[in-house]
């Protein structure tokens, strides 16, 4: 948490859950700040990750799973963002933009738990949005509440390039979802969480994620698989 | 709700309760936005009352009760914001900032029920700001929820001039509370919900507000009273 | 409550509601009855109100606000339902037939809230449908959760002779609501309650209505006024 | 509330619902002390309604409506108090003993909602009891929730003289409820909730409560019309 | 799901929970549908697995858990339903009758929580009923809420032949709970859920059960060990 | 539970969680008792955990978690309880005293979940305090509400040994949490839940405690690692 005191209230319980997104030789790393007013999506930049500013807060309480696009769209900023959720209401997933990173305005709809039947509560943004050459591949998460607690799981949509808020096709089903023990058992279980994925040059998708609350697996898979399930 | 594709899923179940701002010789309405994917604020702006168009929406989901500043602050659009407060949860009076009206940020906790003790569960703007030489004078709403139901309740704030964040002081009670057979009895008893507020030239303000959800009544009271109790 | 050992667990805390419906020379009354297990809808018949005999129970429990239609349609006995809606959940109405009024089966959705803007929560039979040349006319009552609790209104819709299931068509809006005093204030304020409708030989619709669980009320109109607004 | 910092944590939001006994020439008052921990029933003492001590708390947290004998019974102070029904759960009434109004023990149930049909969620003390040479006559609030908030009305119970954990009878009905505008309309609507009673010479008892959390009322009654309906 | 405009808007999220009871050389399959408006039990025909045939919807909505008894009783099929237990709702075990399979009437409850320590919320059927020379051998499951989410486990009991709406006795205990790493870690741990059983010549009980919602499991036992902890 | 028609009904349906402090050559036995109005706190005694006699109820309903220091301390047996934490409000650790172990007084807060950034939820006493040179050394479990239910974890606390409402100082992170399998799987997961504790002569602790429900474990640390975490 921050001693700046505009941005202190708000980290007060600490901040997390960070994505890393590169735009124009910078790092900008969005993250979910905690405090006793909410959660809201932070935004800030290191260069070398050892000196960190922060930049904003993007949304307003009661919003988190934000992620930021690896370029200008059209010359805003596009972030992905999920503004409600919270108290078990539903949550859907949201597009918003910005001239500076500062001011965010003309959100609009993206994803909604209605049109995914594996997941009945809530979605959010998984990892920063890949550019691929048909669109951009953009990872989420979805959560279904059972008799015994929530499941987190994973699924897939390709975006347009350059109308990011329009989707192209998502996979018909979840593509990630606990199956390891080490998945199933910990502090929370049943949860896969990724928050970061890396493109190899031959196309492996190289998927970080927290798995039950407790530890960080790693899952891979290729691009052009998930490309094929969303198309 | 509206035609436009961008605007109608926001504004599909209607929209309610209008407060409107003059900014540099037009009336700025702000509004609150019902649709299937949640409650959002909504700035629309019109001359004559029978043109109007819309401007954008200056919040998220999940987000109602925003008022506008009468001027620009510091070359700012200032907005006043009640993010959260949905689902029973607490909802607390936020402050944004805009250049253009359309994107906003900068956004930060300007009241808390935690310093209102007749305010148990949410508070929401009342009517926009009022310009007076001490500062911005400010109504809202708390509300309390008792084994019958929630009571609305009025109460006001000075808001420094430059840095309207700064709050100078609060009326130590609530100001305005359902009292009258038409403020306890309607389809929502209880409530009485100010949206509008007029000052005279004699500092008499007329205070417009919505009584049990089932008519809309008028207070008076006297600029300077209000002020004094603020101080 | 009954003495009668197969009847007496599920009516211990009492019937009410009930609704009665002539069929054949004799009187069919509905009515919820009320135990240690849920709610189900009973069927008694009488032919003086002095002599009262228990015929079945039409529901599983879970179910009430059940009333009869006043002839055999296609040869089965036909039933409006409401199984569901306890514990704030949401509350369809529905038909069921039976060829005896003890088997019941063939049950279907009639109208659902999600169809109904004025009532978000839940629906039930309000009078036993009444016969005119233009369909069945039927009045049912809407549910809509407000801050300070529940507002109970009335609408009506008109359903095909021979095909009951299928509605013809539905008054825009309520058509009863709570307005007096009497109606607004009492053990549970808001509420219109209707169990029985006379038609007179003008066309005069005479409505008995319980308000506020306090009392009963009379309202009147016409029918060929209710008609038209289900067309 | 308190200064004193053993008192001051558990009364710092306020102390309610004062009930008065005299015992040996002082006056008793038991109260709700009201703070972030919860709510407890203090007991304070004055001879002359000027100078106030404060003698303990007799309960833990999450109880309250706490009244106390006017005399020792078998050597013991004796209280009725209401642990429990915080949050919506059922709260039954109980009562309990102390050789020294500091340390309170054997406590054991009294009455509880399974058996009074008109209070289906929680009990509790409404006016100290009355010795009457039939035993003591002590009345209690009972709440029932309905789809519009919870209706609070008022029975009887007649417990052994020396033997107070024993009832003897209680009135089959309740004898007291929200029936006047001013039970029925204000802050909460339907609650009478009395905290004193008074017997005249003549029988006579005239009770004050409070009505809709707004105002205080008084109701009279003839002791030997509530005796007999307790028998 | 269906594509008959009957059934289709009930099994529109799909269909779950098959159990199969010959009777009368037909194999007849009842099933919980899944829809928008709710589950009810439906029930289908098959001779060979490969053409099915749609009989009807047994029960009306927020009912599941239907078994159908293998033969006629006193002119009747006889099934075990589950009305209620939605929404964290007790939920008890009921039976009922019908001459068609088609209209179904005089139900009447069967086993409640009220008496099975071990399940504190609600029942359900587990396998058709097993005809012995003792009686109607019947599994069901009960459901305990921890604080960590529902354990699902199993008991039996013992049903007159003719009069099966009488129980004849219970396992004191529950016979069959999770206990194996496969039970415990999935989709919703702590899961055993049997729909089949099958009784070999030599009295061994072979039951299939879904654990976790992730796999299906074997369990044995011989008929006689389950009948004499009944009696 | 017992057969006393005192004892009875508060232990209707079991006592669980047995706490033993040996004071002045005999063993006192703190007990959670359940029944259907509640869950308090019993007090036993037996010399040779062959004969036991009961002492009392030291709390009424509401209430659990009660464990007794080994001697007096000012002249009054002290006893730490946990008034309230049902039905999900937050629970926290207070003190009570006794003159004579039946009636008990002076209670106050001694930990509160307000100050234990790793409890959201509720704490309760774990183990009777041990005497230390440096202060009573009590340890506590705390409960955080994840999204797929609750973990239990334990700390450890200093407190004053004259003066035991002081705490000296508390670990500063949790001490004992689920790890290993047979912690995390089992009816309830995630729970570690210690209700004894022996010092032997090397200061060595062995404390045992209940994981997930289902099973009892040993664990090892040394009394000075945890007191230099206190201080």
């Amino acid at each position: 948490s921050s001693r700046d005191p505009y941005y202190e209230p708000y980290e007060r319980y600490g901040v997390e859950d960070p994505r890393i997104t590169p735009i124009d030789g910078a790092y900008y790393i969005t993250y979910t700040a905690y405090g006793p007013y909410g959660v809201r999506t932070g935004i800030g930049r290191t260069k070398d990750f050892k000196q960190f500013e922060r930049i904003s807060f993007a949304t307003d309480v009661d919003s988190k799973d934000g992620v930021l696009f690896p370029k200008k769209i059209a010359g805003s900023y596009v972030m992905i963002i999920r503004p409600g959720g919270m108290a078990g209401r539903r949550g859907d997933i949201w597009i918003s933009y910005s001239p500076d990173m500062i001011h965010w305005g003309k959100s609009r709809l993206l994803l909604t738990s209605e049109d995914i039947r594996w997941s009945t509560e809530k979605l959010g943004a998984a990892t920063p949005p890949l550019l691929t050459e048909y669109g951009w591949l953009f990872f989420y998460h979805g959560v279904r509440t059972t008799p015994s607690g929530r499941i987190y799981r994973v699924g897939a949509a390709l975006l347009e390039l350059e109308h990011p808020h329009v989707v192209i096709g998502r996979t018909p089903h979840f593509i990630l979802a606990p199956e390891e023990n080490y998945e199933r058992i910990g502090d929370v279980p049943n949860v896969v969480f990724p928050c970061g994925a890396v493109v190899e040059k031959n196309g492996t998708i190289r998927m970080y994620y927290g798995v039950a609350d407790t530890a960080i697996a790693l899952a891979t898979t290729h691009i052009d698989d998930i490309i094929k399930l969303c198309i």
